[in-house]
């Protein structure tokens, strides 16, 4: 990712224009949910070498199967993390795959530190020498406007985008985010700072480089958010297996169809297993499955929001 | 770490009191701070295999120094990712090489996610079969209640330990921080999870597996917060390159002298540099310098805190 690429909100909006969806398939590798016959000679628990590489496979079967279809995939670190350094080099691969195809890669970490510490991460995922070479990151807000701005110089000097944890899509994301101070939420006070940085870097596309999270499973709030945050690329999770509709997720796009992606991991990676594809695809067409449930949600989307209108 | 371990409070207490201080030793290598004699063979900045063993062997020198005189270590995780996978290799190297050397591990990741995911962020760095073994971790609070009991459950079952974030010890810490809800700063509200799930945990040292992390740059809440968790440990970020002083710190503590670590990284890892030692120590002895600074801030906190009762 040259420093003189197009900034990180061009390149999605052309992304989203280019496939005429704004799906991101999340890359979750978990081993009890893989397809069998990745699994099936995939050695003890211990054996994390052997486990990483099933992962890749795993992965890089996903993106052949999506590239054409979608904008951007959004890999899960937690589970690359479990497997120790073999897994972090999996998932590298997994990111210069994605690379090669024209994919999108928003790089989900949720970091966070202060000052130097929190330097150190975005030089990590998304600075010039990074092993990964992320497009974007997820970053926390919790320690505050100081501990963010490392990340969003970063971003802006490597043509990078962040998004930041505003409203999540678990039921206990009100447990802190849903305090009302000075009138309003803390989500909405976050999302205050988020839409700052985002005017400050926005570009021809209208949104900057600073998004926002913002989960599915909250209908009301994801139209207050958009309004809220005119210049924020909204990342949305839950839709599918956490519950949310593409109804549900209508409110995130702006009249164009634009300025958000909606993102769906076990709904699509883990398709081979849904109830309603039983019988539908052979245990070694997996990727098939993963296929029809791509396109299934970017009909839906295409039909329920503005999306049809890109 | 077998199961069969006595709880992370019982381990933390007794180093505590076998050390008479509750020092932990922050490791934060950053290339460019490192001692020259370190460094100046490095090779480039993309030769990121060696720059970790370098780290590594940083790292297990100053082990070296210290494991006679503290109880516990904190590695930083950015600095070790920012190398790749080979950082994260030599991070469970030096976290083995500290076991070894009867020193606890509290490792500084900040993680935080819903679900499976906040699961496999809990195995990745405390479960059976991580990579790392840390003894804690530390965790962020945004998403909510139910993205900390996967990580609470873990430690509980391995007999480890959490540091929540609830006030840490930046400028901009304030900022969602102390937004007032229902009469209370965000922090007092996070704390009352804390304390929560800490009593829920206590064993016979009267502290229990959910700790806190509270910045000892802020004195005034320090205290209320010693006060609000009382089964809480605290882990106290801030003292010497952020300005806090012993005095400072002082509130952590219990009557006994226990229920708080308070760390040090930059102030004693790269102590060399400190203007006071101005050439005290020969270029190839700042071990000597890391010896002296943790044994300056362990006479500081005896002098001026309840730590000398331990």
């Amino acid at each position: 990712m040259p420093v003189s690429n197009p900034s990180f909100s061009h390149r999605l909006s052309a992304a989203v224009a280019r496939c005429r969806n704004p799906v991101t398939v999340g890359l979750d590798p978990r081993w009890e949910q893989l397809p069998a016959v990745l699994t099936s000679g995939g050695g003890s628990a211990s054996d994390r070498a052997v486990r990483a590489e099933i992962y890749a496979t795993f992965c890089r079967e996903i993106l052949d199967v999506v590239h054409p279809l979608v904008p951007a995939v959004k890999p899960q670190m937690a589970f690359f993390e479990q497997l120790g350094p073999p897994g972090m080099t999996a998932l590298a691969n997994v990111i210069a795959y994605a690379h090669e195809r024209d994919l999108l890669v928003i790089l989900d970490g949720k970091r966070g530190d202060i000052g130097s510490t929190a330097e150190a991460y975005a030089d990590a995922y998304l600075g010039a020498n990074s092993p990964w070479q992320a497009d974007a990151l997820t970053v926390n807000p919790y320690l505050g406007d100081d501990s963010l701005e490392p990340f969003v110089t970063t971003a802006r000097q490597r043509a990078a985008g962040l998004f930041v944890l505003v409203k999540t899509s678990n039921p206990g994301g009100a447990t802190f985010q849903d305090l009302v101070a000075d009138n309003r939420k803390l989500f909405r006070h976050v999302a205050e700072h988020v839409e700052h940085w985002a005017a400050q870097s926005a570009d021809e596309t209208g949104y900057g480089a600073v998004g926002a999270v913002t989960g599915a499973t909250y209908v009301e709030e994801l139209g207050e958010l958009r309004q809220a945050m005119p210049h924020s690329w909204l990342l949305v999770p839950g839709y599918g297996s956490q519950g949310a509709t593409a109804k549900d997720v209508a409110a995130a796009f702006d009249s164009n169809g634009q300025g958000a992606v909606v993102n769906n991991s076990r709904g699509i990676i883990f398709a081979h297993a849904r109830r309603e594809y039983a019988g539908r695809f052979a245990p070694d067409q997996w990727q098939r499955a993963v296929e029809a449930a791509t396109r299934e949600m970017i009909d839906q989307l295409r039909a329920e929001t503005n999306v049809g209108r890109l």
